[in-house]
């Protein structure tokens, strides 16, 4: 391959449009990423599950199909990593857990289904925290190794970060993809609540739980959600309407410029020293196209509301699972299902009350503004440790269910990436995407 | 509506687009296709269940999105008719049959699902013969109410037909969706076998149920069947690789004339005297473009392959159903499962290796093949009697799985309309659909 371009360096969007011109073969992709992954995993430690013999088996029928100009889909050839929490059939899926060790689903989760769909090829498993939740994965950051990648979808931002991976898929119920997005430098991406089907996914949280996506481009982003998203009625969340545009919406330009609100944050002292005075220069670039608004005191109250719901129900779903197995649950975790265990029925409905205030609040709010702008994480990834770090930068938008964008514009201190979060309005993802096109590129501009 | 036209006589391309561009709303055109059912379906008796509140309550759902900006679905504010033997949620599916009435189903069907994310509304279900099989139901042909207007997707057929509404949905497992179109006068595609789920739906045949549609052009078949195809893996025949971009298909320009194969069937007897005049003048008119090909011996047999496997899968499938519900069943089903009952295992397992080779027969076929050209049906529509006419100009493609469009390009002798099939490769349903548009403007080319 001399004077030609390791083929993991390439974006989904030019992978795939790569293997469509057919200047690359999903064979020859999907050996590379297999070949960076031996490479690289040995420190990294981002993949539960890897069966490169099943990936390339798929990867040369997506060739077979694309030589006999058959139709090809819009991730023809490109491979994706799946959270381990996440059902492939035929692929371990154990969940970061003892628990579910040995588990094999015998169907597709409805994300992979639509992976198929498309023609993407399933490489494997990304290591999850214990059960998506507390208990930090043995994955390490790629741009240092002595701190953590974040969490809970630890392999998945890990992998895409280190060139493993185009794609990876993970899930959010607090901060679980744009927080890893910033400590990993990659984009995080979680469309509005809906939009994608959980259906095959471990549920922690039927309120809270979400699906999202990490790529080396907001572009990548908007891609793989395209071909994720779609109404599925076995889904409680999934809405049957139309769904967002999410490709048509980054590559539109906006019909004027956004106006971007920065809010107050209540918990704004939870970040570092480095990521203040960066976001501030960052606001400085984008004068008057961001907005001071001051946080409205209910605020506060949000982070306790989504805690309640997520321990609440991660309590009663898994009450059997957890009651059977608590030796195999870390002692990170225990403490937390103690905690859920006791919050009453009556605490609950009032969290559920509270979460749909939010959204009606969020409503109202992107009236006047197209996103908020907002720190991913409180900055860059913490050393390795008992936890992956501090989600509460995402709280708020995951129980609102809005859009969620992580971008890697920022470096701190220490020389680690820190993310850009945008958050939109629900169900106007293509419109977040647009906003993010536009930043970036107005960003490039001031820089030029 | 002075001057203006009735938006019932819009085709679903031209509706979407109107809606899209709010020169329509959804609610008006629900409300003009609701008048236009009550105004003729006393006489016609196309529909077993209409829901108007519910109709016009989506419609309004999708005008308050379209008005909020929100992204819009490939059909949204469209209204669809759905056989009666494919669930919607909330609405009876009575199947044709006294053994399902009052049946409501608590689930959509896979289609209806993928209908809803694009948008459309469900305005109601459309009436089949007794569990889509031999017995007809009392709908009429729209062209002389005493013809029938073929079976099994009865009702679908002459809605369309009769300017109810802009789109149906029904099913195919011998001729039912080929030979209704073509005895009503509408367009008729039944995609490749795999293409569409049929989960949700009665299923009488799992080895040769296929999902099909009714539009009024050949670009709405399209449109609706990109809307409806998918992998789903509840569905055994469904395939989990990218699926053929069918409205791009249609509007693609053939590389080169296609080539025509019109194939000397063995059951070309059974052909009326005008269709046959009708086809050698349709050849005439294209020329070279047409090969008359010798039919391999093996067709003949192939037409028993095919009520093999239904009669036996039938029979085996609800066999339970049949015995509790003999009494409920016509005079016209009875003698068919008698029959069907007396199958050996091992002439269905011989049934399926047919089935098999006549799939690799079609395979190398249409290497040197665009599409075969042949009838829809036997000619016009028969006067109403026990049966819904003679499906065989379509078992052999059906049983191969084939993508299949009836055109209403032909009149017979005493006005009624006569479909013209083409059929196509696997697979290959875009390409089918761009022959189709290439016939058809050659033809118009001929008049002019």
């Amino acid at each position: 391959m001399t004077a030609q371009q390791d083929p993991v360096q390439l974006t989904a969007s030019e992978a795939a449009r790569k293997i469509r011109e057919g200047l690359v073969t999903s064979t020859d992709l999907v050996k590379a990423c297999l070949a960076r992954i031996e490479a690289t995993d040995g420190q990294l430690k981002a993949w539960a599950h890897l069966d490169p013999e099943h990936a390339l088996a798929q990867a040369s029928e997506m060739d077979t199909i694309r030589q006999a100009g058959r139709p090809l889909g819009s991730l023809h050839g490109v491979p994706v990593g799946l959270k381990d929490i996440i059902d492939s059939k035929g692929l371990p899926a154990e969940r970061g857990s003892p628990i579910f060790a040995g588990r094999v689903p015998e169907e597709d989760a409805a994300v992979t289904e639509r992976l198929r769909d498309a023609g993407a090829v399933i490489l494997g498993k990304t290591k999850t925290t214990e059960v998506a939740f507390v208990h930090p994965t043995d994955t390490v950051n790629p741009h240092n190794v002595k701190h953590t990648p974040g969490g809970s979808s630890s392999g998945s931002a890990a992998a895409v970060a280190a060139y493993q991976i185009p794609l990876a898929l993970g899930t959010q119920t607090n901060g679980s993809v744009i927080r890893p997005a910033s400590f990993c430098g990659v984009y995080g991406f979680k469309p509005t609540r809906g939009v994608i089907s959980r259906e095959g996914v471990l549920q922690t949280s039927i309120s809270l739980d979400q699906i999202g996506v990490f790529a080396r481009s907001a572009e990548d982003t908007a891609l793989i959600a395209d071909v994720l998203k779609g109404y599925d009625q076995r889904d409680a969340k999934s809405y049957p309407r139309p769904r967002p545009a999410m490709i048509e919406g980054y590559h539109a330009d906006p019909p004027a410029e956004p106006a971007l609100a920065w809010i107050d944050l209540p918990f704004a002292y939870r970040m570092s020293a480095d990521a203040v005075a960066g976001f501030e220069e960052l606001r400085g670039e984008l004068g008057t196209r961001v907005e001071m608004v001051p946080a409205p005191p209910a605020f506060a109250g949000l982070v306790e509301t989504q805690r309640i719901l997520h321990e609440y129900e991660i309590c009663q779903h898994l009450q059997e699972t957890f009651e059977a197995h608590w030796d195999q649950i870390s002692d990170t975790l225990k403490p937390v299902i103690d905690r859920g265990r006791k919050i009453t029925h009556t605490a609950y409905e009032d969290a559920l009350a509270q979460m749909q205030a939010s959204e009606d609040f969020f409503h109202a709010f992107f009236m006047d503004y197209d996103a908020i702008l907002t720190p991913a994480a409180s900055g860059e990834a913490p050393v390795l440790g008992p936890t992956t770090g501090d989600p509460i930068f995402c709280t708020l938008w995951t129980l609102a269910g809005l859009p969620s964008l992580s971008m890697p514009l920022m470096v701190g201190e220490t020389g680690l990436p820190i993310g850009v979060q945008i958050v939109g309005a629900q169900e106007e993802d293509g419109r977040l995407l647009r906003t993010a096109r536009w930043l970036i590129a107005r960003l490039q501009a001031n820089a030029a």
